[in-house]
């Protein structure tokens, strides 16, 4: 068989504020790959299928000497992420031809890895009433990031008064049905009237669209909020601090407000004594080990039952990777953001 | 018995940056009391021995109309706030001449009481090895919030690294000696060389002066932290974010640099997701009962023999209340702040 193209999306260029499809990445043809002799060397190879666009994604679009939680992304070299993939060849024990794995995946359309755990992979199988896309949404990553968080820090009691962000992402909206399913009044945000509507399909008691409903006037007639969970910061954040009950909890998963421009001052830090307020933060990696088996007893069944519902806003084509990253951060895309890069 | 002069600290203005004696408090001669015959109705007539002055004050000192966690003085009215009284007369039962009591009092030189529970009085009994004026420091309210915080939010593990703020404070000292007694490196950080000094003799590991010395200097050398202790805000709090340890532990016991011109808004609060960092408000009414029999065991013993050590700055005379809240907000005093109204 002969070479075929290996299409990759390269880090081009560091950002100023929001990524340019194009230039802050491009996709590249330049190399190829041929899939029945390309040497494994006991490897495996890995045709690339589903990769998960995310908004923590951001954050490793920058310069090296920049220090933060995530890598940075090496200008010239693939991006990388979440995502599910099928092997196509393995000379490694235990991984067999057709096996699907999900884990840390380069953007490009195939893939040799030396061994699973080089590369954070594990084999997985599916539901079959689960699409593959749902393994790096609802059931994935996300998913456990809002389980991980709701269950180590939200001390959520039957009545209480939850505020949950992005609630119909892939995080936020694994937020509500957690709430919801223990028993307290939530109250949702997001930034489309469709967003609004599926939010309200899940169980959200007070669902509004924050860019043509001002958060104060909302927060003032279905709060104080007992719990807060933050995907946006800024300006929701201080928002929500004023309208937070004593003892309340701020969950903070993530601040998207600030990814592209910088984050924004939080308005009034005494309030954080004067209300006896507390703040997690948290990063799904440093946690993910001691809530695995919870997750996926909890939460994957009542996705497969259809308990819980998880939206995805599926985007075919490797070459469309920037403009999904672009659209996660501009918040356009509707639910948890995916690009198939191939069929099976 | 004829009567005599009750003097009386009134709430007279509201401030409106720094408190002003004379204008913000007034003290006034204007009332009498005859000690002898005074209508006890079933009370206690108590005289108030010492008077503690602290730096929540300065909340209480507003406008009825602002929100705040707690309740504002009233214009006119005498303030209010710990203190130790010695009982003169009592028609109530179980309370005797000559008892001590340490409580809510009145600013003014008598007070009479329907009972103790109405005024947050207790009967309380010195040990002979110290003064009273440690009843309402480190062995009392702000030793007893210092306590309650670190047991409750501190999770403080031998080897880590504690930085605390107006370390020779009565709350802050209290915290070193307790972050010391469970094995942590202690930064702390005070506004003068005497205060240094006190830091260091309590077993700072590291002692500075903020206004001579650098905090960022300092804690990019020494840290960095797990632990920090805040009683300033502002850029104090940035800073210590800034270097921050991973999983690290933020106490909001108070920001006393917001007290008197407006909280300074917190620089990055997305650091708080991304370094999984904790904050922990308090209030010590709201956790006090669990931690009071700790807190007298484990405390108090240690203020009698010496090993714990307290520093108070005592100040004679009701009329100098004004001058004392002034000094406590802008940090002149040394050690806890406490004024003597009379002997006993």
């Amino acid at each position: 068989m002969a070479p075929i193209t290996n299409g990759r999306v390269l880090f081009n260029a560091v950002p100023e504020d929001y990524p340019v499809p194009g230039k802050t990445t491009v996709y590249d043809t330049s190399e190829t790959i041929d899939l029945e002799s390309a040497p494994l060397n006991g490897g495996i190879l890995i045709k690339v299928l589903l990769l998960s666009i995310d908004p923590y994604m951001r954050g490793r679009l920058r310069s090296p000497e920049k220090e933060s939680y995530s890598a940075p992304f090496t200008l010239g070299q693939p991006l990388a992420g979440g995502g599910i993939g099928v092997v196509l060849r393995s000379e490694a024990a235990g991984v067999e031809t057709g096996a699907h794995v999900r884990g840390l995946l380069l953007h490009q359309e195939y893939m040799i890895v030396p061994n699973l755990q080089a590369a954070m992979l594990e084999v997985i199988e599916r539901d079959p009433k689960l699409d593959w896309s749902v393994y790096i949404g609802a059931a994935g990553m996300p998913g456990e990031s809002a389980y991980v968080g709701w269950r180590a820090y939200s001390d959520g009691k039957p009545g209480e008064i939850a505020f949950i962000t992005t609630g119909a992402g892939p995080v936020g909206s694994m937020a509500v049905q957690l709430a919801k399913k223990d028993g307290l009044k939530v109250i949702a945000s997001a930034g489309s009237e469709e967003k609004v509507k599926f939010m309200k399909e899940i169980g959200a008691d007070v669902a509004f669209n924050y860019k043509t409903t001002d958060v104060r006037e909302v927060l003032a007639k279905e709060g104080p909020i007992d719990i807060y969970w933050d995907n946006v910061g800024g300006d929701t954040l201080d928002a929500a601090m004023e309208f937070a009950a004593k003892n309340s909890r701020f969950i903070e998963c993530g601040q998207i407000s600030g990814y592209n421009n910088g984050y924004q001052p939080m308005k009034n830090p005494g309030l954080i004594f004067a209300k006896c307020m507390h703040f997690h933060g948290f990063l799904l990696f440093e946690l993910r080990a001691k809530y695995a088996e919870a997750f996926q007893a909890e939460v994957v069944p009542r996705l497969v039952s259809g308990e819980f519902k998880s939206s995805e806003d599926i985007t075919r084509g490797l070459d469309k990777v920037g403009d999904v990253i672009l659209a996660v951060q501009k918040g356009t895309n509707t639910g948890k953001a995916v690009v198939r890069v191939a069929d099976e």
